[in-house]
């Protein structure tokens, strides 16, 4: 079993005596609910590192006070047994009177980069991602973090920021890993009913059909976002937030996909209460 | 001679070898034209860290659109100069083309501690001192930070962020450093007329003389705060910016001083353009 560490003061001596000793450390930042999408990123790690720190926390600055904080899913034991199975070798749970005491008042900000796309339907949630991952950079000291390409919009942030901050830590993301219908894993699919449930696959169709458009030489941002707008309409009740076709460093729109510009086709949309979000990254010939 | 260097990537690796040898790494920030207060930072880093790194940038975030970036006394040569005689071991004068690439957006926020006092006239000024103090940081990678008591609000907010973001730096003040009569030693002191010397000299007199009054049982603070404003408009041309008693800590106004309670009796004071700081920490037994 991995040692679970709940103190700040420990993570840091924990991860000060590993860099000392001359290894490499990968950190897997997650809020917990560990499903295998999680699961693939702690197994990535250890391809980057011989140590791996997993994070669960629930950060409460990245939840907009109409979120879903208080009802966002917890299940620690269950995870720490997850990431285990997975090679976690340490687990670092700490508790939000430490990570925030009321003292707390500095954030880390990013710019438009966090007022655009998530941004507009979360305000501020960026900053309090940008805030939690800096601090959990300098609680575990990485050489390597891992982040999943479900959050998009979050590694562009994240890899702003450690640019911008001239953090010293390689970002690797890995790939979204899908239910058997292509449902992006996350942890917030447990509240959709199931009718929303087999409705929220053409999330997923829709964006392969973008793909389809795209390799049929299609290259007119708008003609692509109306037929996705159509697929998700027709096939389905939720309702659309966003679907953004935008460069895949500034994440500003594009017009149109032009060869070797590196693009992300993004999507939220809402089933009742329950938003979800999906994406893929392009780049044509 | 110390090494004198200029890019990022050299300076993290310079860092990082120190580190390895297990070496301690003091950093000395500062905006060059260096002063004997600057120096005796240096020789005070000497006490606490095996290696001296002296950084020379002027931070252009921390400067408003109309203050005095481009006329700020620069003389890189002196200042290899002074601070090897100091003895810094590595002087950091890095480019501000790669400290701030067009891509930058990312800065570090403190909130209302960066809003108030200093941050009152000048606008944003602690989130560029933040900002930039944090990327030092993170290129200097210290054991031990060396800053100077002149600039009282920005020991508080570095000391809030350092806490704030788990940053592993230790934090160590370095008493004001004076000219014969009493004036704090700046950069800026240059800027000042022959005459406005003379007359800046009062500013260290008047909080002496709240000193005086503490001393002589005095506790409200409107009245330490009036005869010190009273002695500057009789004694100098100068006009009041603010001259605050507040709480060490949160630099909250405080309506009288007591007993145990760490205060801060901060002032400023312009003469002519130039803008003039000064201060004295306070705690009654």
């Amino acid at each position: 079993m991995p040692s679970l560490i709940r103190e700040l003061r420990a993570m840091q001596q924990t991860a000060e005596a590993i860099r000392s000793a001359g290894k490499r450390i990968a950190v897997v930042p997650t809020m917990g609910s560990l499903h295998e999408g999680h699961l693939s990123l702690i197994r990535l790690a250890r391809e980057h590192a011989d140590v791996i720190v997993t994070t669960i926390f629930v950060n409460p600055t990245q939840f907009a006070p109409s979120e879903d904080l208080a009802r966002y899913p917890r299940n620690t034991e269950l995870d720490v047994r997850l990431a285990s199975s997975a090679g976690a070798d340490h687990l670092f749970v700490p508790e939000t009177e430490e990570m925030y005491p009321p003292i707390h008042r500095t954030f880390v900000e990013v710019g438009e980069l966090g007022d655009i796309l998530e941004g507009k339907s979360r305000p501020r949630h960026f900053r309090g991602v940008a805030t939690i991952v800096a601090k959990l950079f300098h609680l575990t000291l990485p050489h390597v973090a891992v982040f999943g390409q479900k959050d998009a919009q979050q590694v562009v942030v994240i890899r702003r920021m450690v640019e911008d901050l001239n953090l010293r830590v390689q970002l690797v993301v890995g790939p979204i890993v899908r239910e058997a219908d292509g449902l992006a894993m996350s942890s917030r699919n447990v509240y959709l009913t199931p009718t929303q449930r087999a409705e929220a696959a053409v999330l997923h169709r829709s964006l392969r059909h973008a793909e389809d458009m795209i390799n049929r030489g299609i290259r007119d941002s708008a003609r692509i976002v109306d037929a996705m707008a159509g697929l998700i309409s027709d096939q389905s009740s939720g309702t659309i937030d966003y679907i953004s076709i935008a460069d895949a460093s500034s994440l500003k729109e594009l017009a149109s996909l032009t060869p070797r510009r590196a693009a992300l086709i993004s999507l939220a949309v809402r089933f009742g209460t329950t938003r979800l979000i999906d994406n893929v990254p392009v780049i044509m010939s």
